[in-house]
């Protein structure tokens, strides 16, 4: 699609047809866990796609069809088929992308700063080489999640200011936040509804009709982008409560002697619970950061939502909590964390992906390591790979000789741990179990002196 | 069933013709809203019902087949029945009924006290009573809500010095916590699986069997009491702190203008989010209580679960929310609080229900009365009843005239509440949505200054 037609001169009801006869070229800025995945969906569903990101490794390596998100099932294959087939295009040239684009997309991380502030700083440079390059009739589509307002009063300024355009009139900007669970991303995108927030009905429609299209999904239409947002933060700030709840009440309930994991079974055969287990703590880029974004919101709104911020708080403790499991196991069979070797199985913030952003297994990797236990680590996704500053062992390298086996990640390979085995080969018999994986009564059986979170003794 | 044969003597396999055969007695001591359909499903499954109160009016009320829990729908037509079957008998003689059964079932109120402790004088004193006249053999059954560790803590030592027998040896105790909510208890009691823990294995399957058989549900064993009673309240608290999450996070929305609502309903089309909505506070015998039951047991292991407790302060401030709305919407019209007309619609503390204790309308009415406006309530359950010290009008009787409505109640009535019949009656169009049961828009079309919680202006 080419001048003189613009896209807001279309109508909406053009959009499909438009993306599947391949006359739509969209930029997707950031091509991470997020911009990758959009980017290829985008171009399979009919768009010339040009993926632009200001790391050249990262570019030269879509170029050639590479896919470094192997936890993503039918990335790879979707990236290489899209990059082979031309219609996805990457480069560190995000103006001249832009500029040859009938719709951008915002796709970069939105982190918090080590104050627990929101680092819109790639947001805002984004949005100024966006906006310069912008043009006429074009729309503009935020995916990274942000506090709700910033679009409107971060973003939008920037871009109209860039570009001397007007949001709303010469071009449309819109919200439409990502919903994806990292590990199943495109099967997420594919199925969620996409909330949608725009500046004016029109870019509203137009990019309503693209998501259903593209994606195949239903679309909510948020009357604002800052309610699109809103809705973004909320759902996620739901599981942070609920897994700060789930952990509150089982630090009690060990002190009590009850059996949390009972507890919430029992809890979910009642119709109106939904249950949420007690962990080793919350990482990742997504709830560790999104509640701060609101936080930030309502400090400046004079109005701090004081039980989202302690949920934080609660979740970001349980390593410590672990670590504290830990040198009461080994206690109890005689030993100190100090000289006591160690196996952390998991380094990754969830079960069955490779990323250790914010993972809770450093905070323990960091905290035995301080305490002057010798600490080696396995996990199957890292396994010769450097991780904290450390190869990732085989699980037989990390757990023949060791006195204490720590459960850091929920990983499918863990759950079917041969506990028998397990005890043969270690020097002595400790484990703590982060995620709830190994039975108490086959840990206790097997001879181990065991913990786990929300257990008790 | 006499002597020589006790239950515990009894294999559990033949509960289920026991109790059909009518050669089973159960007292049930407490015949309130739990216990009172507690008793008429056991008398109806077969077995002989001692209802124990020691409030006479109570106790000559089932006699006569009266049932003052006229919300709660079949079970009026089953007291009634059961009573006139002479198989569900009233007593204030609870040391025979006692002694005269195979069973008996606490039942009795659990409130907490002005500073929030737990206040277990009723459970106490009914244990002191069971314990008096307890047969060897027998079973005592707590179906009232308590703090985790009470049933072994505190009624299991009453009973064993006031009956010199002992516990999981030469009776049984067990406890069985209800999971029904007010206005659907017979649904939910046949239903909703029910959780048992006992002293004993022999204990345990004989109450499961009871259970099973009289209610028709699964049964959940619990490993022992206190696991019991901490399911109870865990799944209670687990709906506080959401609806709390919602209130904060809808006051902050609303500061923000944005509609919490609107949020909550597009958070509900990801699979993992379990909507709550905010209100006007969270009344009843039950969610104002159990938090208190687990800080309580938590002040005196030393850890108190903060996130719990802050969730029932959020709630318990909400009624004072709606009051400033009301501030705030009647200022709009160039009016104050004191001076002006205000209709009360809703009284009961949830939906359609006849209860009003610790209703959050309770404190709405004394925080208006306190600012000098001239308040009205109306309640469709209560009309022509004296509530908070004054008659209860017709809804015709309570907004003719007013300046302002407030809804604090979700009754079905209110939903279909015609705004524009409504403006023509009152002095001032002010309304106060404290329940989401009115549109904005329509609020706002039919002349209204409108606030609602959660939906900001």
């Amino acid at each position: 699609m080419r001048a003189p037609h613009t896209l807001l001169s279309f109508s909406p009801s053009r959009v499909p047809s438009l993306l599947r006869q391949g006359k739509m070229t969209i930029a997707v800025v950031g091509l991470g866990r997020i911009g990758l995945p959009t980017a290829a969906i985008l171009s399979k569903a009919g768009a010339l796609v040009l993926g632009a990101d200001i790391n050249e490794e990262v570019v030269s390596s879509v170029n050639r069809g590479r896919c470094k998100f192997v936890d993503e099932p039918g990335l790879p294959q979707m990236v290489r088929d899209q990059v082979k087939a031309g219609r996805l295009q990457a480069t560190t040239d995000v103006r001249r992308a832009v500029s040859r684009s009938d719709i951008s997309i915002i796709s970069v991380p939105t982190p918090v700063d080590d104050r627990k502030t929101p680092d819109y700083t790639a947001v805002k440079a984004a949005s100024a080489t966006i906006g310069h390059s912008l043009r006429k009739g074009s729309v503009v589509v935020v995916e990274s999640t942000v506090g709700p307002g910033t679009v409107e009063n971060l973003i939008q300024p920037i871009l109209e200011a860039e570009s001397g355009l007007k949001a709303g009139k010469d071009f449309g900007l819109a919200s439409a936040p990502e919903r994806s669970d990292p590990g199943n991303i495109l099967g997420n995108m594919a199925t969620v509804p996409r909330v949608v927030g725009a500046t004016d009905p029109r870019t509203l429609r137009i990019i309503s009709a693209l998501y259903r299209t593209a994606l195949g999904v239903n679309v909510i239409q948020a009357r604002n982008p800052k309610t699109a947002n809103a809705i973004k933060l909320t759902e996620n700030l739901f599981r942070d409560v609920n897994i700060a709840f789930a952990n509150e009440f089982s630090l009690l309930f060990e002190k009590l002697g009850i059996d949390a994991i009972e507890v919430i079974n029992g809890c979910a055969t009642k119709y109106n619970f939904l249950p949420h287990y007690p962990g080793a703590g919350v990482g990742g880029p997504c709830l560790t950061s999104n509640s701060y974004y609101l936080i930030s919101e309502g400090v400046r709104a004079g109005n701090i939502p004081y039980l989202i911020r302690m949920a934080r708080e609660i979740n970001d403790r349980m390593p410590d909590h672990v670590v504290e499991l830990v040198s009461e196991a080994l206690n109890e069979v005689g030993k100190t964390v100090r000289g006591s070797r160690i196996a952390l199985l998991g380094v990754a913030y969830k079960p069955n992906i490779k990323d250790v952003q914010l993972t809770p297994a450093e905070e323990i990797f960091k905290r035995i390591t301080e305490m002057g236990g010798e600490i080696s680590i396995h996990d199957p996704m890292y396994e010769g790979e450097m991780v904290f500053g450390t190869k990732v062992k085989s699980i037989d390298g990390a757990v023949v000789g060791a006195d204490c086996v720590i459960i850091a990640t929920g990983h499918k390979e863990f759950k079917s741990l041969n506990l028998q085995i397990l005890a043969k080969q270690m020097r002595s018999r400790v484990l703590v179990d982060g995620r709830n994986l190994v039975d108490p009564g086959d840990a206790i059986r097997a001879g181990f002196a065991y913990r786990g979170v929300g257990r008790g003794r």
